[in-house]
């Protein structure tokens, strides 16, 4: 029916976009200062083996930045925001231009060690850095751009063999459209208690003029990560209003068949990427139904649920016997992992936003839907448990009948495995192949594992996974994470990881949901 | 009576300062475009070994630039300003910012071959560049800072795998505080009519917010340079007010000692370099003299007559038995040329500003100052012709007796000797050792021709230096050029030359002066 540059034509809908953009998020500002001079060294042991050595105070004006000899500091937290220096001349008038290199790392690998050797597939140029040239001093210096980082690095390209220059001021005025930058002392004691802190930071960081993913790397709205950064919000800001605007950007820009966006950049003017994702457009329906419940904004859940529900029926069209099939192109995420099969994970990401559906169809009154809904749900959920293997125990995705984590996760989360039965599941799942590689699909996992009621494995899991980054002294949480294994990227280098990332923001939301069930300890 | 940190304080004139900052310029602006797409190649015989490909006309948008692949353009003459080109993204949209290069030269030689390997000692920062990182297009770029040039290179440096971008604008919007951006032909014909018009050519780009050196290096006032702006300047714009603007720039910073700096920096306020050159503190007296003479302006000459006054004082107390004597520091130009002995030409520079001092007194009456410096130029004069080497029939200079032509330059400048004498001297200076390193001497070697009345020598002179850079093909004339050996550079290499300088653009003076005695063929 379409072609596929027909199908990704996008239908702007100018007034939902004209409501996203009454919706522009008031920044929060606030100005911070380097804590300390630190250098970087080669050291076993170290995270991702660079050693940070203090070098005391940062106290301004600093001694003089000879070249090619960087300066390092440490503004001892993530920020976000932009940054200003002042360079001066000491001694003889300055007499030719100087230039120099800001660079930025919200890790000390960013800086020191692997940013010449990379060579991984996404673009180097996201690793962050100006380059200025000064015709006079004393200038003050406004940094073009925005960067995410705890650590910044100044060295002299070039200058004049007479001159001599010094730094007499560095800060950054960081942002968030976050309603503060106070994070509130957690309620939780302990590991746990740093996670939730460290959690809401990470939220917070992410919190511009939409919920970015991550605001170093790839600064931009996806839906996946929209989800659970509103979850944490609702648990946390409750900024309302800047889910709504990101709701409404998602549906003012769909495509010719009415898919729902993976992605969206805001600038020069908000526009989609041509990704369409399977699992991510369906979950635009338990987004709206979440808003809803948490803000109360009916008017929005009548206004948006025609663009929800277009998406199960985009989803029906890719159905076979009940069963989603593939797509050829890149058409499902559930996780960083070209090697998973995702079909019956993506079985079981549309049972779980039937779910939702389903709920919205109660709150809107609309009977036929509903029994219409509930029958799709009933046929797809039979279908899904032919794909229980009774030799291995567990569900298998694909012709390969591949197993893995995803698919049990997702079969749990859509309810075609119940009670005891996905208790037991879940407890065998631990020793399946296909881990997740991502803080986005142990965030499901955790979702599962509370679903069935597996408190216990749920705080492990939490513990294990963020607590390892919390143990690691990060004050974010990161895109990619492998206690066991450190050095891990799926980009080819860790120093282009994005070490705040929105995805990974949700312990807040999965220990307030332990705590309703009575499972902290406090 | 002054130690050496003391003498260069400064004593600003607020008084003066104002004068000269309510004297601040209009500018002219104008829109260029690049004329054609050209490539760079490799090419014995071609200026500076660097062939220039004509690959036609730039229409934009451009075709797409890929990474590491350097796209030039010619904007087909020489143009000082502000750029602005514009990225936009072809396919996909673009989800990593780029990173591209902008660099700019006067000359080939600066864009192609040289720059890599430069090891001179000026700074390599006055090669111009700017790296941008642009994180969303289509975007209007405003290049950071002002450039001199006719050929700009575009290197995309960084992009995502997904990305393709194209230049679709590029422009410079010129300035100039010229009356006008229009160089009228010239009234003489042939190549000394193309030496007008690359002169007034030069001056005109020269002109900005002071009259600059050279407005893609050094950027700023000299007060040797001045000089010579300002008499090319009444032989063409007679922009009176720029030059008054200067004078009263340097009059407002004079050192505790009262003398004029050198050379003085606009940014981030007026100040000025700690550079104190005998023979150009003395030539701020014919530079206010002749700025007199052709304003008609005699409250100037009035208000900054002591500060001239005062250079004679400062100069008189560096005489030796009537004869300067040699600072320890760098303390006098008259060439770019270390082996040169610069006493006996400093000597001549001193009784050349004499004479425009004497007949200030006459200006202004003052009989008692007229009588003091006759004297002082008597004894000076006397002094001089001791250095007159019977045997070699040429002035020496200093204790090795050193021959060189800017001591017979200047011994006639200063009018040592005269009449047939000197006419005949100049004759024999042609065969002397120390030629002239730069311009700005041959400029003084042609006006002591036209002082001792050898024009033909003189348009024979101009020919040779300044028409064979017209021969070269520029439209503006540099600041070192050896028509014998056109490579040659006093800074380490060709390329970091300055292809558009103030002391270089004299000929439509001295044209001018020809021209009144006849002597230039119509």
């Amino acid at each position: 029916m379409f072609t596929q540059n027909e199908i990704t034509k996008t239908q702007y809908v100018p007034e939902y976009l004209q409501i996203a953009h009454s919706l522009s998020p008031v920044f929060q500002k606030e100005q911070c200062l380097p804590l300390r001079k630190v250098r970087f060294q080669k050291q076993q042991g170290a995270l991702h083996t660079v050693g940070v050595i203090d070098l005391g105070p940062a106290s301004f004006p600093m001694e003089s930045l000879e070249k090619q000899k960087p300066q390092f500091y440490d503004f001892g937290q993530h920020v976000v925001g932009h940054v200003f220096f002042t360079l001066e001349t000491i001694g003889p008038p300055q007499d030719a231009p100087i230039k120099i290199r800001i660079s930025f790392g919200e890790m000390p690998c960013e800086l020191f060690g692997y940013r010449e050797s990379y060579a991984g597939w996404l673009s180097d140029t996201w690793f962050q850095e100006e380059i200025v040239t000064v015709d006079s001093t004393p200038q003050h210096i406004a940094v073009p751009r925005r960067f995410a980082f705890r650590y910044v690095c100044l060295e002299i390209l070039g200058i004049s063999q007479k001159n001599t220059v010094r730094l007499s001021s560095l800060h950054c005025i960081r942002e968030t459209s976050a309603p503060t930058f106070e994070v509130a002392t957690s309620k939780y004691k302990g590991l746990l208690g740093s996670i939730d802190e460290v959690s809401r930071t990470t939220l917070r960081e992410c919190m511009q003029s939409v919920f970015e993913d991550g605001p170093k790397r790839d600064r931009r709205l996806w839906l996946g990560d929209l989800r659970l950064q509103a979850l944490t919000n609702y648990a946390s800001y409750k900024h309302y209003d800047l889910v709504k605007r990101c709701l409404y950007l998602f549906a003012g820009m769909c495509d010719a068949q009415g898919r729902v966006p993976s992605c969206i950049y805001l600038h020069p003017q908000p526009h989609p990427d041509t990704i369409y994702l399977f699992d991510y457009y369906v979950l635009f329906i338990p987004t709206l139904l979440e808003y809803v419940q948490a803000s109360g904004d009916l008017p929005t859940l009548r206004t948006l649920w025609p663009v929800a529900r277009k998406q199960i029926s985009i989803a029906m069209s890719l159905l076979e016997q009940d069963m989603v099939r593939e797509d050829p192109t890149w058409w499902a995420f559930i996780d960083w992992d070209d090697s998973l099969d995702k079909r019956l994970a993506a079985q079981g990401t549309f049972l779980y936003c039937l779910k939702s559906a389903i709920s919205i169809t109660s709150l809107l009154n609309d009977q036929d839907d509903h029994n219409e809904l509930l029958a799709l749900q009933h046929r797809l959920k039979q279908a899904s448990r032919k794909c229980f293997n009774k030799e291995l125990r567990c569900f298998t995705s694909g012709t390969m009948q591949q197993v893995s984590w995803a698919s049990q996760i997702w079969m749990v989360l859509g309810q075609t495995i119940e009670g005891d039965e996905a208790k037991a599941l879940l407890l065998r799942t631990e020793r399946l192949e296909h881990r997740p590689m991502t803080p986005y699909l142990m965030h499901y996992y955790v979702e599962a594992l509370l679903e069935v009621g597996l408190y216990e494995k749920a705080r492990e899991a939490i513990t294990k996974l963020w607590g390892s980054m919390v143990n690691l002294g990060s004050d974010t949480f990161w895109e990619i994470h492998n206690p066991d294994d450190v050095m891990f990227s799926p980009y080819g280098s860790v120093a282009i990881t994005s070490f705040c990332h929105a995805w990974s923001c949700t312990p807040t939301y999965l220990l307030q949901k332990l705590d309703e069930m009575g499972a902290v300890t406090h």
